[in-house]
């Protein structure tokens, strides 16, 4: 089936004159997931992984994917003479490296525009200009080959209501003026979907985990466009629905906002003379550049938003701490469903994700998850991005780790935790790794830094737990968190090497970032502990403004698999510390039986 | 005198039609410290610290300097009309935003090409752009004004023989030819006196504390250029002397290495045609640039001496350790001196400081100091960079703090120290701050991290002690040392900030960097305790490969100011087996009763 789909990709190409034919995951707005209609790499290759990008030639095909995947890939495109990249491993190009070497002399390069971000078109564009080759940016060749294509969902938009937001659209839009009056900018084009919904305080359902709403809007001095679609929408199951009711439509007005239809964007871009463009490079498709006129000065920097969301106000502020209590206490009483059954009742990683997903269900303004709960059992814990299915998992038994990595989105915002939990004896081995986890997710917490601090700064705190013993882990200590908005945001982030083109940013108050060191032993087991800090202003005295780190995450950790003895006198003050305030936290959550073992579960060691 | 001094620089920039003349504080090669011919700026303010800018327009003239200087510089302009500029204070502007609030529009900025990089000058020219201004850049017009300037000083010329240098001038130079054949460079011109006497492992003494020779070099694929003052030369005592013997001529010859006159280096430069050219606009000055013929191709990038330097050879590595511990033995023998006679033998800040030089000189294969030591008692200490002088220093007294920062140039390479001495009865404040400083120094020095760490990934590690208590102190944690070259070399540091246009270079095996973490108390007491550590490979292992730090320092650290009962069980181990360490390779150097105290003052706590 891949086979004939790649052969009819080759015809395409050739009735278009391509010679090398790119299928990135994405969709037209660089989001971090893409399902449904834009799962375009997935339809030519059979790979369902997250991330990855086919390459293909007269003669070959490539799937460029990363270490997470090297397994998954492998199983899922065997037989399909597509050959598998291993990005990052020795001796593997990478995708540009790739290119130089199967691109010809005068050969065109194509693809979808739409899905392909501005910054990385001018990199294939240098590659073209060294072997006088041409770049054709506008072939969606999948339309005439997906004839089963899903259609893009629309579902009713939202606005989320100022006690939630914390700021109006109205002055939000004026602060992105004002920077848009700083750049010299007379219009300001925004694709980012996360940034999108920020600004407007609007909210939907058009993607799985990331309540947003599929649009491109177009901000100047005097107006707001709104590219979306139109007020009733055919959704996936076929059925009508109300995009759009007659309350939004005030909204928009009431804040200056025109509604236009979806596919009118491009058009409009097109139509921009003799303005000055902010937009960033790294963020819109290259469509949007390409269709942009030569007397358009374009300004490439970030988008203004991307700062402001990541800044958290205080009304925001203290709607996530209210959220992460009741998400902790959903948490807790999986903790204790897990504990009190292991062993008597039958248990899957699939049954306990379904447990803690229900468990968040049952929570005040709960939207829906934040994103695909992770339970990963045993040696599926040294698994990264591991996801169980009701078809494919392990069967819990009353020993060993299993790691839960989970979270929800709330009207009051979103919630990404990860607990492991000793479901029975534990080995020496796993109770020093997942002491040496504590300890490093403790000693980052704790972390008083001065104000001017960026992520890479700090992310040795957690990881010189594990340096000290020649451990580590290979991710990022923590990442930004959006307010009901995409679990992995930036600018802000605990690295200490940089992202390729991403500076951790300087560490402002409000921003969220989790705090998530952990230990993965092939073949035996995982650990991941994670808390959300939320960045706060401390002292300022004569060398600067003080920052320190408020915990918004409270569940327990589990002390069955904690090794006392390797906790020294400030670990066990900051553990008992942190457990007396989750107690102080969930407890009137819990009653009775519940509630003992609460106290039993966050007592001080 | 210096109003007249201006007057006569203000008719010069009259003729020559300036109107805004830059005087900054460099000599023609980017050096860190200038004296005698360079001190421009000096002669034309009376402000004789090592770093500011004067800038002068038909009304105004200002010097910008930084922190270190404020109170000095105040008080030598005082009288002069020169207004002083306060860096980084607020309401002050940049040199920058300076020169753009007093260029009128068309106006014309002047400099000496010679002493401004060219880096900034692309700076300063595009305000000029702006204001539709022009530049002047090959005006000297102290020339005329400063009659009885020191003439440029020439000293003899040796050379570092391979015992000592661990790699012949050749196998450098083919290292820089591989180099510039990766950049497609024909020819690369080197202005920084560290690079070209690392490169050709000559060294000579025509700087104070810095033994290299005042030269530039162009390498070729065929040849090597050496400008350099010539056989025989007129010293600053008005005597002549032998610059290059017949020994050395033929070494340069053996090398290949041509000798041309220092002054005919412009007119090479300039005779340069269709070729690329490699060089470093951040050092070069900003004549060497402007000197260029239009079809030359510029490659801007660092020098790759600069890395080369930085890493030192196994040869260099074991000449350091031997450097330092003879070091080491001069620092102890001053601090048995100091402790035994305080209070007894009358002393000064000067006193002091003529003792520790001269334990120094006493060494085999001394060179000179690498830096005016640094001997500050008291409230003293507090103030960075320091100096005492005869006339004006304190007298110590059997109490408090003293603060001493020294180092020596030797055949073995160089070092670079701090202690601070409790000379009697100290404050528990003092002790509490003295514990915190040690605190920091050790927990830095025992950092262990993966390959690909920078410096600005591992300051924290020294800082978050300090961090911890709401304290800080205002300079890095810690900068690279050359090797009889710079005290301070980059491309490595310990700073979480980094210098603007600097970043911290990734730490390689054989980088030898400061870890010298401080408290000031203003008008109390300073503390600053220095090791430097030699970056070494530890265990590879599936992680990567994980690296830590050396000692090359050696010398006690004065327990009579440590309040042991601040330290934590693992900074007493770190302590003790530092001290048994020093106790080890410093006591073959002494005996009887200033061994039996080198024990004691080595003793476990």
């Amino acid at each position: 089936m891949i086979r004939e789909r790649l052969d009819k990709l080759r015809e395409g190409m050739k009735a278009s004159g391509i010679d090398c034919y790119l299928v990135p995951t994405s969709d037209y707005h660089d989001s971090e997931y893409v399902s449904g209609y834009f799962a375009v790499r997935r339809f030519f290759t059979g790979f369902t992984g997250s991330a990855g990008t086919l390459v293909v030639t007269k003669e070959e095909a490539a799937l460029f994917t990363d270490a997470r995947y090297f397994i998954q890939a492998a199983k899922q495109i065997e037989g399909t003479g597509i050959t598998l990249m291993k990005m990052g491993e020795p001796g593997v190009p990478t995708l540009k490296e790739y290119l130089e070497q199967v691109l010809g002399e005068g050969e065109v390069l194509g693809f979808d525009g739409r899905v392909v971000k501005a910054g990385d078109a001018k990199e294939y564009e240098k590659i073209l200009e060294k072997k006088k080759g041409k770049l054709i940016w506008n072939k969606d060749l999948s339309e005439k080959i997906w004839t089963e294509r899903p259609s893009i969902v629309h579902h009713p938009v939202f606005v989320l209501a100022e006690r939630y937001s914390g700021e109006s659209a109205s002055s939000k839009l004026s602060r992105v003026r004002e920077k848009m009056q700083e750049e010299g900018a007379d219009e300001h084009i925004l694709t980012s979907l996360d940034d999108i919904a920020w600004l407007l305080n609007l909210r939907g359902d058009d993607m799985k985990n990331f309540p947003i709403v599929l649009s491109y809007v177009v901000v100047t001095m005097e107006k707001v466009l709104l590219f979306a679609k139109g007020k009733r929408e055919e959704t996936k199951d076929g059925e009508e629905c109300e995009v759009w009711t007659p309350e939004l439509l005030d909204y928009l007005k009431e804040n200056g906002v025109e509604l236009r239809a979806y596919d009118d964007f491009y058009g409009y871009v097109s139509g921009i003379h003799e303005r000055s463009v902010l937009l960033c490079k790294g963020r819109v498709n290259c469509r949007v550049e390409k269709e942009l006129a030569k007397d358009v000065t374009v300004i490439d920097k970030p988008n203004p938003t991307e700062l402001m969301k990541a800044v958290k106000n205080p009304v925001e502020m203290e709607n996530l701490r209210r959220a992460h209590i009741k998400d902790g206490a959903a948490v807790a009483r999986f903790m204790y469903w897990l504990k009190k059954n292991i062993g008597k009742t039958p248990m899957t990683e699939w049954s306990a994700t379904e447990y803690i997903d229900k468990m968040r269900q049952e929570n005040d303004n709960f939207i829906e998850t934040s994103f695909d709960t992770i339970c990963a059992y045993g040696p599926n814990g040294a698994i990264n991005h591991y996801s169980a299915s009701p078809k494919d998992c392990l069967v819990l038994k009353g020993e060993g780790l299993l790691v839960v990595d989970s979270g929800g989105h709330y009207l009051e915002g979103s919630t990404d935790i990860t607990r492991t939990f000793a479901l029975g004896p534990v080995t020496a081995e796993m109770k020093e790794h997942f002491t040496l986890v504590l300890r490093a997710m403790l000693n980052m917490r704790a972390t008083r830094f001065l104000y001017g601090c960026r992520g890479n700064n700090l992310d040795i705190r957690a990881r010189e737990v594990l340096w000290e013993k020649g451990l580590d882990y290979k991710h990022g200590t923590g990442h930004g968190v959006g307010y009901i908005l995409n679990v992995h945001e930036g600018p802000n982030n605990f690295r200490w090497k940089p992202l390729p083109g991403q500076e951790s940013a300087v560490l402002e108050e409000g921003m969220v970032t989790t705090d998530e060191p952990g230990i993965y032993i092939e073949g035996s087991h995982g650990i991941r502990i994670e808390n959300e800090l939320l960045c706060r202003k401390g002292e300022e005295n004569e060398y600067g403004q003080f920052m320190y780190f408020e915990d918004l995450t409270f569940a327990p950790i589990d002390l069955d698999a904690v090794e006392v003895s390797q906790l020294g006198e400030q670990d066990k003050k900051r553990l008992n510390d942190y457990h007396k305030e989750v107690y102080e936290k969930l407890s009137p959550y819990f009653e009775g039986e519940e509630l003992a073992w609460l106290s039993e579960a966050t007592r001080a060691v």
